[in-house]
This record gives C-alpha cells, sequence and structure tokens, in this order.
C-alpha cells in the first residue's frame, strides 16, 4: 500500500461511525490514508508526536473528529502546518453544538478548517482532502470532476414517490 | 502585480471590516490575492461566472465571507472544484449564528471549510490559504513557520498589569 | 393535466417525506402543481435555470424545501421575482434550527416567505400558495373559506379521552 | 390618496422603527399602503374586526410586526384568508430569536409567510408584498424587475476600502 | 357536578397527553374543573367567547396548553383578568423552547404564568391552580400541605438500586 | 402604611432596576407591598425564614427575582405554599436565558409561575399579583379592568412617524 | 465499612442512573461514599442539615446532581464550605441545557464545580473528588496516576472497523 | 514571597481583564499563586511542560481560563492530576456559550470543575480554590467562614433605592 497522503484520527473508536464516511471517501478516488484512534485527552503526547511527524511522512491534509469538548482538531492546527480538517462528531445530550463550538471557534492564529456536524461533515472532509490533493494531482481533479457530475447526475433522476 | 493565487469575496462591502483580515493576513505573507463585492443574492449571475472561471484563472483557494443567510461559500462551492474557504460574518442581532449555520451545515458533497465567526475568522482563513499554497512552495512554508514562531514568541512575551 | 401554477422543488428525494404535505394540500385544493429535486449544490444550473423559467412557464408560486445549509429557496428568490416559499426541513442533528435560519435570514432586497420547520410548514407553505392564488379565482377563494371553516369544525368537534 | 392594497400593523409605535422599512419600500413602489398599532394583546378586539374587515377593505396582503411573544401575524392569519407576511421585531434581550420563534413555527392550517429578524425582514416583507401585487400588475412587475437590475448594479459597483 | 373552578384548555387534542396532568392534579384535589380544546387559530372566536366568559362562568383560573407558535394562553389572557396559567407543551423539532418562547415572553400588560415545557409543567400549573384556591379555602390549604409533606416523605424514602 | 400582601425579593440590590417595575405597578393599584434583597446563596437562612413566615405575616404573593444560576424563586417555593411569581433578571453574558431556564423549569411537585425577561416580566409579575388579589377585592378587579381599558386606550392613540 | 469521605446526592432516585457513574468511579478507587436522594425541592430542610452537617461529618467533597431547575448543587454550596461538584442531569426536552445553566452560571461568591450533562459529567465528577482526596493521600495519587496510564493504554489500543 | 500553590493560566493577555478576578479572591485570602499566559494554541510545548511540572512545583490547583473553542483547560488537565478549574471567558460574538461548551463538556476520564462565563466564574473559580486548601489548612477555613459571613452581612444590609 502507499504512503498516506491523509491521516484520518479521531477521539475514540466510537468517532468511527461517523468518521468512516471521510475514509470511504478517499478510498473512492483511490487516495492513500490511514485511519486510527488518537485521543487529545487520553493520549496528549502521543496526539503531539502525531502532529509534529505529520509533515514529515509525508501526510498532506489531517482529518480530525472529535465530539464534545473536542479539543482533537485544534491541538494537532497548533502543532503543526499541515492542513487540519475538523469534523464535529454529535455527541449525546447537545448533538453536536459543543462539538461544533469547541473546534470552529479558534482564535486567531491557529486555523481549523471545520466541516458539517456528523457524518455528512466527515464525507467532505473527505472531499475536501481530495480536493486539496487535486490541485497537484491533474488525474484527481478529472476524478472529481466526474464525481461532480455523477452527483448531479444522481439527483437529476431522483423521482418522488406518488402520493398517498 | 502578480496574478492573484487566492480570490476574496463577500456579499456586501459592509463585510469588509471583517473581511479585510484575510486580505492583510495574505498580505503578511506576499500571497497576491484579489478582493471583490460579489453577492449571492443580489449578483448571482457573476457569483457563477466567478466560480466557473477560478479554476481558469488560476485562483488557488476561494475565501468566501456573507451573514445571515449565507449562501455565497456554499454555491461558490457548488460551481468549482477550487477549495472554498467560508468566513461567517456576524449579523446584526443572531451574531453570526445564523451565518455560521448556513456555511458549516452543507450536505454531503460539497464541502466548504468554514472558520470562525468575525475578524478571527476571516484572518484564519487568509492563514489557511497560505497553508494550502505552503504545500507547493518551500519559501512560503518556511514563512508559515516562522509566523508561528513569532506568534508563540509574542504570547510567551506576554505581561500581564499589576492588580489594582 | 393543467398547467401547474406552483412549483414544488427540494434539494433531495429524502425532502419528499415532508414536501409532500405542500402537494397534499395543493391537490386538496385542486391546484395545478409539480414537484421535482431541484438541488442548490448539485444542480445549480438546472437551478438558475428552473428559476429563470418560472415566470415564463406560468408558475405563481414556488414552494422550495430544504435541509442544514439550505440555500434553495434563497437563490431561487434571486433568480425570479416569482414569490418563493422556503420550508426548513428538520436536519438530523440539529433539528431543522439551522435549516431555519438558512432560509429566513436572507438580506435586504430578496425575501423568501418562511414557514415552519418540519410537515407543518410544508402545509402551510402550500396553503399559503392556495390564498395568493385565491386572489384572483374568487372559487378558490370560496373552497379557502370553506376549509378553514371544516378547520374550525374538526377543532371544535375534538374529545380529550377521560382521565385514566 | 388610493384605497390602500397593503396594510402595515404592529403592537406597538416602538415597533415603527423597524416596520418603516416594509413602509418605505412600499412608498418606492408607489403601492398604496396603511400602516398603524394594532396590538394583539392590548387591543384583541380591534385586531379581530382589522382582520375581518381586511379583504373587504380591498387589502391585498398584511405585513404584520411584533416582538417577543408575537402573536399579532398568527392571530391576524387566523381570521381572514388575506395572505399575512410576519416580520420578527427583535426584543430586548433575547434578540429577536423568541419573536422569531413565536411568528414563524405556526401550526398546520393557519400559515404566516414569515421574514428576516429586523429591519431586513420589514424591507423583505414590504418587497414581497409588491411581487404578490405584480402578479396581476405587469407595471409593477416591471418596476420589480428593475429594481432588482438596479440592487445588482449597486452590488456590483461597491468598492473595498483599501488596507490600513 | 360542581360549577369548574378551573379551566383547562389547549390548542389540540394531541396535547392531552401533556395537559391531563394539570387536570390529574386538580382531581386528586377534588378541585371542579373542565376541560376541553380551544384552539387560538383554528377557532379565535371560540377562544375569545371562552375568555370574555370566564370570569362570570365562575373560573378562577384557565390554565392554557399550546405548542410552537403558542399564541393560547396569552391571547387569552389579554380577553380576560382571570389568571391565566400557560403550559408550553414541547414541539416535534424544537422540543417545546419555541413554545416556551411564545408563552413566557408576554409584552409588558399583559402577564400569563408560565410553568416548565410538558408533562412536569402541565402538573404544577394544576399545583398552582390549587395553591391559589387555597387562599381562600382553609381545607384546600391544608390538603395542599399535606400532599406537600407527603411528597416529601415520598423523596425521603427514595432508595437508590444497588451499583451494578 | 398597612401590612404588605405582596412581598418582593430578590438576590442583590443590583436586581433592583428591574424589580422596581413590579413594586410600580403594585403602587399604581395601591397595594401594600415590600421589598427587599433576600439573596437566595449568601442568606440562605434568612430566605428560609421568610419563606417560612411569609403566609403568616399574610403575605398573598411573593415576586422573586433572580439573574443567571436564580435559585431564590424555586427555593422559596419549595418552603411555602404562596404562590411564588419568578422574574428572571438578564445575566449579563447569557442574556438572562440561563435565569429564565432555573426558574421556569422546576420539577413537578413545586410551581413557580415565571413571567418574561427583565423589566416586562417584572412589571407583568406585578399585574399578576394585582389580578390574584382582585379575585377576593372587587375594588381592585374594577381598577384592574380600568387599567386594561386605559391600556387599550393608550395603545389605540398611538401614532406613528411620519416616514422621513 | 469506612466513614463515607463523598457523598453523593441527587434530586430524585431517576438521577441515579446518571449519578451512580459518579459512585462507580469511587468505588474503583476504594474512595468511601454515601449516595442518596435529597430533593432540593421536596426535602429543602434535609438538604440544609445535610450541607451543615457535611464538614463535621468528615466529607471532603459532596456530588450533587440534579435536572431542570437544577437547584440542589447551588444551595447545598451555599450552606457549607466543603467542595460541591455539580452534575447537570440531562432533562427531558431541553437535554440538559436547562441543567447545565442552572448549575453553571452561579454568582459572585458561591462556588460550584460544574462537569459535563450525563454520564460522563457525573464520572468526572467522580474522579475529580478522587483527585481532591489524592492530594493528601499519596496512595491514591498513585491509584489516579495509574488509572490515567491505563486509560492511555486503552485508547491505544483502539482497532477500527474495517470499512463495508 | 511564597512558593505558588496556585496557578492562574489563561490564553491572551486581554483574559486577563476577566481572569484578574480569581487573582483578586485568592490574594483577598493570602494565597500564594502565580499568574501568566499559557496559550494552548500558540504556545503547545510550554502549556505541556506547565502542565507537566505543576505537581512537581506544588501547585494544589490550577485555575486555566480561555475564550471560544477554549481548549486550554482540557488540555492542561489531560496531562497533570492536579485539580484544574475552568473558566469560560466569555468570546465576542457568542458571549462564552462557545467557551462554555468548549471547556465543560469533557469526555469521561479528564474532569476540569467549570465555572460560570466571565468575571463571577472567576471569581469564583479562586474561591473555589481557597476552597480545596482550606481542607488542609484550618486557618483558610476560618477565613472562608468568615467571608461567607461577611458576604452573608453585605446581603442583609443592602438597601433598594426609592421607586422614582
Amino acid at each position: 500500500m502507499s504512503t498516506p497522503l491523509v491521516g484520518i484520527i479521531m477521539g475514540s473508536n466510537s468517532d468511527w461511525e461517523v468518521m468512516s464516511q471521510a475514509a470511504k471517501m478517499l478510498e473512492e478516488f483511490g487516495v492513500p490514508y490511514e485511519a486510527q484512534v488518537v485521543s487529545a485527552h487520553r493520549m496528549p503526547d502521543d496526539m503531539f508526536r502525531y502532529a509534529e511527524a505529520a509533515a514529515g511522512r509525508g501526510l498532506k491534509a489531517i482529518i480530525a473528529g472529535a465530539g464534545g469538548a473536542a479539543h482533537l482538531p485544534g491541538m494537532v492546527a497548533a502543532k503543526t502546518i499541515v492542513p487540519v480538517l475538523g469534523v464535529p462528531v454529535p455527541s449525546k445530550y447537545l448533538r453536536g453544538e459543543d462539538s461544533l463550538h469547541s473546534i470552529v471557534q479558534m482564535p486567531k492564529g491557529i486555523p481549523v478548517a471545520t466541516f458539517a456536524i456528523g457524518e455528512a461533515g466527515a464525507a467532505n472532509a473527505g472531499l475536501f482532502a481530495v480536493a486539496l490533493l487535486a490541485r497537484e494531482d491533474a488525474g484527481l481533479a478529472e476524478k472529481l470532476e466526474a464525481f461532480r457530475a455523477r452527483q448531479t447526475e444522481v439527483a437529476r433522476n431522483m423521482k418522488l414517490e406518488p402520493l398517498k
């Protein structure tokens, strides 16, 4: 398998149901990636090492998902200049509004590119990573254009059930 | 002046107070950019043309800011595969929570990378654009590392006023 | 079948469960309508063509439903002077508060008439379209008055279960 | 002065600062209107009489603005089939989120077309009333198209201040 | 059966599951009451007649429950000086936060005494009505003291399951 | 001065700007009242003594205002069967939404009648206390009817400024 | 059994499902504790006695959980200088946002240390109590370090399911 | 000066206006403390070093304040077993609701004791630190009791302005 270009990390394996949407998207485009649990709060040193090594290991983007007081994306971003894409994982009681606030409201100086709460956001973080890579990879850009075109066709062909 | 690599667009010139933070950041890094009003609702056709032409004109990223029912970032993203960075401009009554929802909650298929509400978000969108470009520009990457280091120094040297 | 007077559009066929309430209402009043998927983000050009053609095709109102970063109603409204009625479709995690913000908080210059989140809002958008048409159609106005009267009777005759 | 086609009502004269934006819009289009205080809570019987008389007096639309527990638009809508356009007036502490909820979340059966919180919403309610009338008035439709075109021009010509 | 001292009204029979908690409380205290559907939006004239007749019919308090854009409590309060107790019925998508805003945020001049969202609020509105009546009815006051004492005992005797 | 029938209490003298609206209302109706600071958190024993003595001292209602984690109304209600009217005082950062939640969301068994956030709520708590007393005081009932009638007249006579 | 060092109290036995997480944590660390229902609203005098006795009985921390208008933690804190740890129990309709506001927004002078809504918060309150005690108990501090280390190992060993 | 027992840290010197309230409280009680800027995002390595050294340097508690995506308290807590007290600093647009979510909603395993948004929360974090230390310091406990008693007296002596 090729060297991963995108790292997908998340605070717990319970986040994988959501975050696997990012992985599926990368797989669909043939972008080599890795996915693993890196918990900001339970594995802070591993998290820093992960972030410090990211550029050197050839990662072009890091997709980080977390829920509640979601510190993973912002802390990784603080330790690397590799672009970090944050995905707010829905929380049990506040449904991800807390996760969204914790990820998107970064202070001036350390950006995290944030996507929608939950599965749609994870898939879109994957797509955004593809778009980043596509800028240096004409084949990938073509695939992305084709994906968009297919997506348009699927929407165009959607039928509505007759009224009951 | 060099061909712009980043396009900054916004729904109205009243958004410029916020969005100029993105411009300042790009200027600080010497990244050529352009900035103009492209209103989703008042200039829909111009918006589509802007998005359609973006890739061909060499834009590597588009920073789009809007407030309230903020449709500009998402609609531009729907028309180009150039990465779109969205900035929620604070609204008069809901203070940007509406802008944030309208930008970040994109459906699966069309990503918008979203940043914080207001000035911090605009500056960070600028920084994120720099980080994107830095991946193909070692000089810029170095500048970004230096910026980060200076930023760390500034924070380290912050003094607190004595208690009154 | 007669030429449709009302167009019902929505971002995805998953919105039909909600949006079919608008269709049912129009059917109940014998108002000719059409219903189809027109996705703002996946079919932006179709959306613009739909909006541009609406007046010429004789549409008197457009009912547009969408969820999350719901751009469909506002973007259609930007491209036609035919009245646009927006329905916030409930989203998975934020339960439609994001959809509501994205639809109702339009900037000065391009109005979207917004209704309640979900089924009630879709039904009411249908009723509002009937009311618009009723202003030029005495028969329809009569039917609307009769509908209201029946509705009052139904409410008046509601019985409460005895306490257990 | 001609018979008013649009009635603008509001819960208190303190709402006029916001609601006058609707009046200005109607004036700009030469649509005859009337504007007055009709308080749901302090003048309930007047409110009902207003609503009952609206159709007979030739009103084609009613623009109703109120803040907080904003019952005026919904209660007027319950008493007439004339289309009611609701404007959430910002409240002192909750900034109009309460007004918005009280107006937009109408139950199935009695629609209120709702617009944005505050001045933008009031102006857009005025514009929407123009659009309704324009359907039976080719001259007005032309004026509306021209207004839109001018609006586009104004946005196109917006200049951004040079960076400081 | 005795003349009702408390009237329980609600916008729809679907509110009865919540509002029956108020009835049960009154029944427990032997307070004569009546319960019926009076919809603000579908039966506006009945609602006004209900409110106008309330004092004359000997009602000492009105408990009014409604959901979403909940106008019933406030509009009844506008038409009578009989104390109105409002119960926010939970709504499908916003879970009663809209109902709460629509009931509690009444403008100066027309008070509605508001209780918690849902069953607890309905039961407490019943208890509050009992407390009002208890001020002129020593027997009822005694019953209320006894109810409180029993309630304290029940809480005191609550056992916790052993840990698993 | 007569024995107070209504007790107005609040957590701090900084709440008086809001709570004095309740006092003014009672004064306008000639209802004897007392007003003082009783802090739930800084004077818990005084608070309990106040609540325990309330009925015996002839208080017919207690108006309690507090902000933030506003425990005063609910804790007083837990210690007396005298009706407690709660007023959410606006808080510095959350603007009273926290105060509202802390007052209105009482559990089943101990009701607090809650009014709007801020000045309007305080005035309405005063009016509601008048309405309670009016049930046993025909003169007061008459005054309340007259107040309502005047209020209607004031609203009816409100003029709107000419458009600028 | 040893004298309890930590008291766990809650408003109702229905809170035990959440609050038992605190107990489990203390049990895991061998910290003697007691757990019981102490309802602020239904057992106010017991609550005060509990708080007054806490220090004398040797309690080093009190963990108090409550939902909705959650007054238990703050009122106990008002009556003792023993540190109070508050846990917002999720409420039926507002999902604990009301509980959180009622617990965390304490006024200056009486602190309540607040933790996350629900099970995670209860477990963390337990852990925080352990950390407090660990400052005077080297063995406990060691156990806490070991707990942290195991927790890190567990996270490190989390595997992700293969994509389907 | 004595070795600090409490460390006050914050993300920026602009947080000092709020966080100095904690310092003032500690000063009032004669508790030795230190205060400095430690930014999670701009000084991540310093932050880790600070947390790692805290226990060894004799810190008994760490008060950490931050705004927006406030990661400082949680990340410090992840690196030490010294109790961490978190203070949500109000943010420019969301007024601290984002800060609160980012601090209080910590996942199971790493607790942060959270206090109110803004000045009150900072002062209370200071008081809570005093209460922690008071458990091993009888003199401090006495001072805290005296502080409480004075606070009660101040509240008891609050006078209300006469009505205007």
